[in-house]
């Protein structure tokens, strides 16, 4: 478990990749993002992506899952004000193996409560061919050393 | 179905209220989000929120999946290329009862696909007493009428 003195500007962390199957991107889209091109393979054809893509709040919610999990974050992560500019770069599609990067941006004490600080996080979400398909700035509340 | 054409810059549309249940907060954590305090009611008693909270991004997928489900933007949204300035802004607990409302925030034709146009849509999520927990600014990519 890293406290918000263990970060360092500058700093990138990789979590593990996350592999997008047609099940899960239906499983997801069924309860969470009911679109065609989500939802349904033969009505995603006449989308404008020509086939079944991963609804981006799942790209978003399980790539964070994998980097969390057992990752930096794990066990002083208090929770998010915020995201700043998110972009989906290109569609995560049937088969697609994702990671996410996260380069520490700024850190910040909190002002007001001694038991926290603010870290900016810049995340890049990138394919087996280390091509980006989603990018955001989030901020963490992360609890500093007792 | 809405087109394009169809939407008038500040007219504001409203979705159903969705109920954020222990269960189904429990449910989303433990696939896409699993933090203690989305996930354990006990352990999420010594977080930041005393208590069990939805992952933000629970709150971000299912308020506009049933604002999406029957709404303006179902069977006319092909895709959206990402979000400005998201913020969480009040916890969403086991009870609370959420719903969307998006106001049309900018229209602008493509310029190099003439068969859609790009909508940026205001969001605010609010509360059972009308109070605000998260909001964004959202590009769609809409459907022309043919």
């Amino acid at each position: 478990m890293r406290h918000f003195e263990d970060f360092t500007q500058g700093e990138t962390l990789v979590g593990p990749a996350v592999m997008f199957t047609a099940q899960a991107i239906v499983d997801f889209a069924r309860l969470y993002d009911p679109q065609p091109h989500h939802l349904d393979p033969k009505a995603a054809e006449a989308g404008l992506f020509g086939g079944l893509v991963a609804s981006g709040f799942q790209t978003l919610a399980q790539t964070f899952a994998a980097f969390f999990t057992g990752g930096p974050f794990d066990g002083s992560n208090l929770g998010s004000p915020g995201i700043e500019r998110l972009e989906w770069l290109k569609p995560v599609r049937p088969g697609d193996s994702i990671r996410l990067k996260g380069t520490v941006a700024a850190l910040r004490p909190s002002a007001s409560k001694p038991d926290r600080g603010l870290i900016t996080m810049e995340y890049q979400a990138v394919d087996d061919d280390d091509q980006p398909v989603m990018r955001y700035r989030m901020v963490h509340l992360v609890r500093r050393r007792p």
